[in-house]
C-alpha cells in the first residue's frame, strides 16, 4: 500500500504538468458512422417521448431574500428554477430537469481539456490536476441529494397558495448518483499540513464562488463528482467538475470547481458573513449551519394533481436528511392528529432521496394528507409550530414571513377536496 | 391488509372500464412559465456539455445470424445500436445511449392517454388497465440490466477487429433504474388460475413481438416499468410501458408492453421456435435457455482508448450476472496466468452492472488485461475454451465463428501497447 501510494504521488507530481491526451474522449466508432448509416440522431443519443412535458419552472432574477444580489441585466444573472418533484420516479431526478440556482452568470461553456484543478494553501505538495488525472485515479459513486438552504422558504408568496405543487414548495432538492474522486483522496495525496482546519473551494472564473468546508466534512465523505446519472455532470450542475457536500446546503457544493485550498480559517465570502447565516430575533448570527434537516413531501397526490374517484391509491413521496439514511417516514390521513407508519422502499442512501408508499384507501371526502420523516440520528421532521418554537418565534412569524429564518424544513399539507383536486394546505 | 386488497380488487374492477382524466400530467407551473420568464429552453430541460460527445453506435438492418429477419424498406427496420460502456461512470447507463434492438418498426409514438394493458387468459377478472390505473398501485423501483442474447457475437466479423470498442464487443447491454409495478401484483389481482404456467406478453401494434415468460419468474421479479432513471422510459426503450425480466434475455423486456395472458403453453412465436433457441452441432436445439451468464468488460483501459505515460492507473470497469448479484470479479495483468481480486465496489444489485476497480502501476511495456466475474451462486465467467468445452466444441469454432452458440460471455483480453495504446485481443 504504501509503494502503491508513493507510486501514485509520483504520477501526481509528473502528471500535473502535462496537458496530454484524451482517455476515454470521443468514442472510436467501429463501422458504419450513425450519419453515414442513416441512422437518425434521435437513435445515436436519444430523447423523452414527446408526449412529456414536465419541465424545470421558476423565476429569473429574484431569490426571495436574496436583496443584495441582484442580476445585471446583460452582464450577470440569476437562475433559480425548480425540479418537478410531482413527476419523480424512484429516487433519481434525471440531470435536465434537476433544479438549478446560479447566482451570477449563465452555466460557462467550460472546454474539460483545459480544465484544471489546483488544490494548493497548507499542503506539503501543492498540485495541478487535468480532468485525465483525476479520472486515473479510483472513482466512488453514491447517491446523495442536493438541496437549497431556501428550499420551502415561506417568505417566498407561491409557497402560501392554494395551487402550489411540490414542484413549487419543495422543488429546490433534487438527487443524483454522483461519480468522482473522494475529495480525501487528494488531500491525502497533497499532504494536508497539521493546523489545516478548512478546505476553501471556489469556482472558476467569471463565477468564482467561493465556500469553505470544515476540514473534518472534507476528509468524509465530499466528492469531487466529474459524473451525474452515469454520463458527464451537465454544465447547469458544474460541468465539468462539481464539488458535492453531502447533506449540507446547496451553496456548499460548488460547481465548476477551479480551485481548492487548505487553510486554518474559513475565507469569510460575502454569502458565509452576510447572506446565509442564520440572523436571529435576538440580534445574534449562527453562521456555518450547513447541515439540512430531515425533510418529506408526498408526490401523489399533491397539489395541482387530480384524484378520479374514491378508491385505492397508493400515496408516494420522498423523504431526506443531511443527518443520515431516512429510518423512518409516517403518513397521516387527518391532518396529524393520527400517524401511521409508511412503507421506507429500497435502496435507502445515507443523505439521499428516500421513496416511501402508503396504501391509502379514499372515501371521497376531504382529507389533509401529510408525511413526517425521522433519520437515522433520531432527528424528525417538524410542524410549523414545532419550527417556530426552535427559533423561540411565534407561528405568526413564518405565517407573515417577512424572511427566512432557519431551514424550514416542515411537514407539508396537502388537502384532498371532494372533487379529487389537491391544494397546498401549509397553514390551514 | 385482506381488506386492503379487496378494496384494490374493487378498484381494479371498477376503474378499468374509466378514462378518466391524468394525474400527474402537464406541472402546474406557480409564477411565470420559462417563456414568459425569458428563461431558455436549455434550464427548462437541460441538455448535456457540446463538449461530450458519445453517441450509441453500430448498424442499421444488420444483426449477425438474424438471417430470416431482414429489413424491409420503406416499411420495416432493424435497429441494432450499441451503448458506449467506455465512457460509462458508476452503473446506470444514460437512457439517451442505452442500447437499442428492434426488429421490424421504428418505435412507435404512443399517446400514454390512450395506451392500455389487458390482462387475461386463464385469469379470474381479465382487466384492461390505463397508464393512471397502474400509477395508483403499489410502485418498486429496482436497478437492472438488460442485455441482447447476441452481445459479444464472435460471429460478427468486429468482435475480432484490433479496434474493437468496450461498446463493439459488449454495447448490447445497459443498466437502468427501473420504476413500476411487480407483475406479481397485477397477477394476484386479476386472480391465475391454477395449471396457468405461462404469461404470454406482446407488445402493441405495429410491432406485436410476443414472448412467453414461465409463471415462477413472472412470478419472482418481473416489472412493468413505465419509469426510467427517474423519467418515463423512453420512446426505444418501450414508452410508455415495458416489461423487464430481470437477468433474461433481452428479447424476454417487452416493449410498448399492450398485453399479457395467463396460459398454460408458451405461445412458440418464431423468434422462441427458430432464431433464439441454441442449435447445438449435433442437431438438437435448446430452447427458452434465457438466462444471461456472469460477464465483465473492463472500461478503463479498453479498446481505442490512450495511455499517456507508466505510472498508476485506476483500472475500471462493470461486471454482471443473470444469476443475481455479482460476489467477486477478479483481474489480470498477466494475460489470465494470475488472477487478483478487484474491489467490487458498492452499490452492488442482483442483476445489474456492478463497478469494479484495480489500482494497477503500469511499467510501460506491452499488457493482457483481463476481468472475470462471480455470481452469488458460484457461476464464474468462463475463457473462450471454457466456453466452448462447455458446448463441446473446438475453440476454433468461435474463432471461424459461422453462428452464435451460447451466450458469448467470455473473458475479455485488452492489449494495452508500449506506445499507450489499447487494442482488442480476444483471441491473441
Amino acid at each position: 500500500m504504501s509503494s502503491k501510494k508513493s507510486d501514485r504521488r509520483k504520477f501526481l507530481k509528473t502528471s500535473a504538468a502535462l496537458a496530454g491526451l484524451a482517455v476515454g474522449g470521443v468514442p472510436v466508432a467501429i463501422g458504419q458512422a450513425p450519419s453515414a448509416s442513416g441512422v437518425r440522431d434521435l437513435h445515436a443519443y436519444g430523447e423523452r417521448s414527446r408526449f412529456e412535458t414536465s419541465i424545470r419552472t421558476g423565476n429569473n432574477g429574484y431569490f426571495g431574500n436574496m436583496r443584495d444580489d441582484l442580476p445585471k441585466p446583460g452582464v450577470r444573472r440569476d437562475i433559480g428554477l425548480r425540479a418537478p418533484l410531482q413527476d419523480s420516479m424512484g429516487i433519481i431526478t434525471p440531470a435536465s430537469v434537476h433544479y438549478v440556482i446560479s447566482h451570477g452568470y449563465e452555466p460557462p461553456a467550460i472546454n474539460p481539456m483545459e480544465h484544471r484543478l489546483l488544490v494548493h494553501g497548507m499542503v506539503d505538495h501543492p498540485l495541478t490536476f487535468t480532468m485525465e488525472d483525476l479520472k486515473r485515479l479510483p472513482s466512488v459513486s453514491r447517491v446523495h441529494f442536493i438541496e437549497c438552504r431556501a428550499n420551502g422558504d415561506p417568505a417566498r408568496l407561491e409557497r402560501k397558495m392554494p395551487n402550489a405543487t411540490a414542484q413549487t414548495t419543495h422543488g429546490f432538492s433534487s438527487c443524483s448518483v454522483w461519480t468522482g474522486v473522494a475529495l480525501s483522496t487528494l488531500l491525502k495525496d497533497v499532504g494536508v499540513k497539521s493546523g489545516a482546519t478548512w478546505v476553501i473551494a471556489q469556482s472558476t472564473k467569471p463565477d468564482s464562488h467561493t465556500k469553505s468546508i470544515p476540514m473534518a466534512k472534507a476528509m468524509d465523505d465530499v466528492l469531487i463528482a466529474y459524473g451525474q446519472n452515469g454520463e458527464a455532470v451537465r454544465p447547469e450542475h458544474g460541468y465539468p467538475l462539481r464539488l458535492v457536500v453531502p447533506g449540507y446546503e446547496g451553496i456548499n457544493n460548488v460547481k465548476w470547481l477551479g480551485m481548492l485550498r487548505a487553510a486554518n480559517e474559513p475565507y469569510m465570502d460575502k454569502r458565509e458573513t452576510t447572506d446565509y447565516p442564520e440572523l436571529r430575533p435576538d440580534g445574534k448570527a449562527r453562521w456555518f449551519n450547513s447541515e439540512m434537516g430531515p425533510n418529506s413531501v408526498i408526490t401523489f397526490p399533491s397539489g395541482g394533481q387530480q384524484l378520479t374517484g374514491r378508491g385505492y391509491y397508493q400515496i408516494g413521496g420522498l423523504a431526506w436528511s443531511g443527518g443520515g439514511a431516512i429510518r423512518r417516514v409516517e403518513v397521516s390521513i387527518d391532518g396529524g392528529r393520527s400517524w401511521k407508519d409508511a412503507e421506507v422502499q429500497a435502496p435507502v442512501h445515507s443523505k439521499a432521496f428516500t421513496r416511501f408508499g402508503f396504501g391509502w384507501n379514499w372515501n371521497g371526502q376531504e382529507t389533509l394528507l401529510q408525511s413526517r420523516s425521522s433519520d437515522e440520528r433520531g432527528d424528525r421532521q417538524p410542524t410549523v409550530a414545532e419550527m417556530a418554537k426552535m427559533w423561540n418565534l411565534p407561528v405568526s412569524y413564518y405565517e407573515s414571513a417577512p424572511f427566512l429564518i432557519g431551514h424550514f424544513c416542515v411537514i407539508q399539507t396537502w388537502k384532498v377536496l371532494p372533487d379529487g383536486s389537491v391544494q397546498n394546505a401549509l397553514f390551514t
